[in-house]
């Protein structure tokens, strides 16, 4: 059994790797870890754990990492670039769940994250943890970036149509729907039940950190260098993201084939049928991400909308999912859940 | 692996059902049943079920039941006492979902049902699916009348402060809070998003057909015959069921302790740490009913918050722990999910 | 034209006053106070008054008063106790919608707000402004204590039936529940749009500062003394309220044409037609209070539906409608808002 | 005093219609027309207009248009065009706020629609009812066509862009979000509660009949000949469009003073200040159309965000508006209402 320790054990990232990693048959959690909580059971903060879970949240010391296998950075930006430099040992397994490592360019990491970015060397360590184009590497990882939730919904559904050269890959626009719950559990205005309830709210206009992230895998995966006009909404709900993609056709045939052939090894996405477009509801809580395909003829575009459960497959499924590659297990371990509907 | 077959397939109960037998390790879905989707792909209806189901809608005809070994009932109310004597061989396990078998007196079902009853004989061999209540029962017996989802959350809050005299059995409030999954998936104005978002509702005033059957129960478990007060409100949600209880304390001392030891081998019974009061959202998606107390010195008297999802331990998590205790197997097989939290 | 201040100008109460105000033909507002924002433009904070608001927030100091005729306190507890006693002026009219001057007596004030009292005759000062029971006093107070929103929702229910002697005054319990902008602008996990959506949560068990309000007016409009057992609950959505309350029948005859009469020439509170319960979006957005009774013969309970919006009857527009009165206008003047639905 | 004629009297527009009318100075309600309710009162079918509205539905017969001056079709597409033809007299106004009229070509009608086009005379005398652009052909008109809640949006906010020669017309994609009110009272599992609470759904993909409603203004009012992209989605809240609109930047200086100058004259469209961007919610329950833009020069794309209640400046308000104008009273006459906030 290997033993996993969670930092930022209060989010909802956290609470996210709880769910799966109990019923993992390799992997027991031993440490949950929470400064401002330490020495609070963890299911009195959250009573939905209550006879789940009996371990209290501890706080960061010299002992903590002494027995633990696998590290999961369930913290805001700039936690895990400056204590993973100090934490590291050979043999331990690192999965930042955070955007400290997804960016390859110091320069461009300071400038949509508004910090300095980390070492070079610990960066360059670091595998981007979307198994669905990666899944050699992150076998072979010691440091995985997890991907951030749009680039997650955004990247499976623009990359076969790029790489496969059905599209344009210069005049892409993503417009993508999020849920509430990926703010987290920090309070704001934005989180606010009576602010954002019967509301939906343009936000980051031109300046989500995650355009970056997905321009450098379009770069990576399909050799092209576009810039991606992507725009982020908030919509009244806890979980879940949209991901309504417009390009332009280059070629109009087996566009669907494409897409099926694609994916057909990867359990995780699943192509719809021709005609059928996925909605947000239809991965709650699973980490599926879905996906469907329009081809208006008159405007010649593809429309393409890719769907996930932002805390899923959008962040602590994936996780969970990058963890089972590293370890040589079967990569749905724990993580094979029905999409709860309605 | 025994064959199970669902009529009224096209349900949310039936929905569950499908989450849940889909990993049971003894049983197999072997029909899914629904005349009007006869020939449909249930993941053609249901798209969160692509490529985890494959069968079709199947109707009901002669040979349906041939090899099947479990036959659930997710039908709505007046469905299953008609044709489950058409159906009934020996051998076979029935669990209905619906109310045809809950209320033993005929006269009493005409009145809040508005139907002509089931009868006698059949409803005399159902036993009510209540196992924290009729374990012992229900692991004999071949026809389960399954629980109402309110009749759930009201019997597992009350009848411990009633049966060991805790409180005046005479004078019981239940003032009951639902979401709209409990209506189904029948189309109506009660359920017609714009007219229930940003809205609460009371509904079925002092006429909610789980009234007779909680006031049955408790009279059973207890030897007491009170009327109960019992309101229905609708809630702007789609899951989750609360009942608040309130009642005249007889004694003040231990109660907590009281619900604490009632219920200490009841592993889907949470009772709450002294202080803590559940919230739906903290069963949401599991089959747990949390409980939590809080004595009003005040005005003496007892506050009890009982909290199930309605879909799960108030419908199907409930029929599977009954199928799991029909069956001898672990009364806790595929149900032990943690709740899906925020 | 009289000229109005607002303190507390940052809180949802401000913006109803404001919405109300604005097109009010006798009163003009002059300052909006806000000590946290002065010098910003009101509409930069609260875009929806774009163009309808040139106004900037000002800070209290010596002259805020100077032309001022009417003030309104839309802060939280504890702000007006302090301030009113400085800066009161003869022939200057304070409404207070916070709920300092509520309660009578200083002990009972400490025990439910966990404050010191106001000062004794501050205290005696101040009328309680529910126009429905106290219109004559209200039309010569120079000081009103606004109603809690629950208070106004449960004693409009409530008065009839207690004061008519249709019901026993000694077991009455009132249920409530509340859409989550009663908490104000102020942001707290109870608040926060993942913990609050989808969730129906109990809260104050026994302990909601409403409760003493209501006693107090039951006491004095009746001459009983009962005590209530009254418990509120956060339903996931922005507005409404509703109270549901139970009470044990005296006598069953004409129950609604008490009711009926009672509230004949009150144009803010709606008696529904028999067989009618009142929805809270029924109220959305205005000044109405609508009520609903069911008599349970079986039970012999009498359940009374009384519905208001949170932030109009309330909250601002019952001050406005006290300002109203006060001033010998037309007590709906500016009010006549017809609900918004859906 | 006007007298109006609402046919389709049950239906959200009507509720919507009734709202602005019942306070407007010179317009009286004469009948609300309903074939399924005809009898019943308005407020047994709405509560939320108890006491406000006395009328009952009637429905249509000989006599129903002898004394009316105004007519509203708050229809099903298909109804107007088969009734306006029978009933229009000389003098009489009509303003059809379904989308029979609003399609200049009847193979385009065919189309989108899927119904028979409307005569080509009726058709050609229907003047479209967007007042910022059509202003002057209103004030003349007998017959409005009111445009369409998504069509009203996306005009506001692309015209002056366009027009002015800021972007190119050929490349504009418009993602639309709607909440559910747009699709009126007709049940549907679209509506269905638990269906579109917490998901967003890509509906009518490339096919919303708006497009070419858009497209055929965009042509008259600039002279180019765009196809538009337009795709829309069901959001889980009751009312509020947003149109996210995408367009390559021709020239970035001034486009902010472009717009504020576009719009100075035009009370019900506000443009926000630069760095502003509006959400549904700073728009509810009034007459606003809110415009905020983003230019990004890294992609050299122009962000236009338009918002509106889609009931209202997306189809009842609008009506008034348009009533107003053809009347020759105050464009704002009872439309002066503030936005409902939070």
């Amino acid at each position: 059994m290997k033993q996993a320790a969670i930092i930022g054990g209060t989010g909802y990232g956290a609470l996210e790797l709880i769910r799966f990693l109990e019923h993992h048959p390799y992997v027991s959690i031993s440490k949950i870890i929470s400064r401002s909580e330490e020495g609070t059971e963890v299911s009195e903060r959250y009573p939905h754990l209550h006879t789940v879970i009996k371990e209290e949240f501890s706080a960061l010391d010299d002992k903590t990492f002494e027995h633990i296998d696998i590290v999961f950075f369930a913290t805001p930006a700039g936690v895990a670039k400056d204590i993973l430099p100090k934490i590291k040992k050979k043999g331990v397994q690192y999965i930042d769940l955070s955007g400290d490592l997804r960016i390859n360019d110091g320069e461009e990491y300071r400038m949509w994250y508004g910090q300095e970015p980390p070492s070079q060397g610990l960066q360059k360590e670091a595998v981007y943890g979307l198994p669905e184009f990666y899944r050699e590497s992150i076998k072979k990882a010691e440091i995985i970036s997890n991907p951030g939730c749009f680039a997650t919904a955004a990247l499976l559904g623009i990359i076969p149509a790029v790489s496969k050269g059905l599209v344009d890959p210069e005049n892409v626009v993503i417009d993508g729907k999020t849920g509430v719950s990926g703010a987290g559990r920090k309070q704001s205005l934005m989180t606010h039940f009576s602010e954002t309830n019967e509301n939906v709210k343009a936000y980051k206009m031109g300046s989500h950190q995650h355009t970056p992230e997905i321009e450098q895998h379009v770069s990576t995966l399909t050799g092209k260098n576009p810039l991606i006009s992507f725009q982020t909404h908030l919509i009244p709900m806890t979980r879940g993201i949209m991901c309504t993609i417009y390009a332009d056709l280059k070629r109009a045939e087996s566009i669907h084939d494409v897409y099926q052939k694609f994916y057909e090894n990867h359990p995780f996405v699943r192509m719809r049928p021709e005609g059928n477009i996925p909605q947000t509801k239809e991965v709650y809580g699973s980490n599926y991400c879905d996906i469907g395909i329009h081809v208006d003829g008159r405007t010649n575009k593809l429309i393409i909308v890719s769907v996930v459960d932002n805390l899923v497959k959008g962040a602590s499924g994936q996780a969970i999912q990058n963890m089972n590659l590293m370890n040589g297990w079967n990569e749905q371990e724990s993580l094979s859940v029905i999409p709860i509907y309605p």
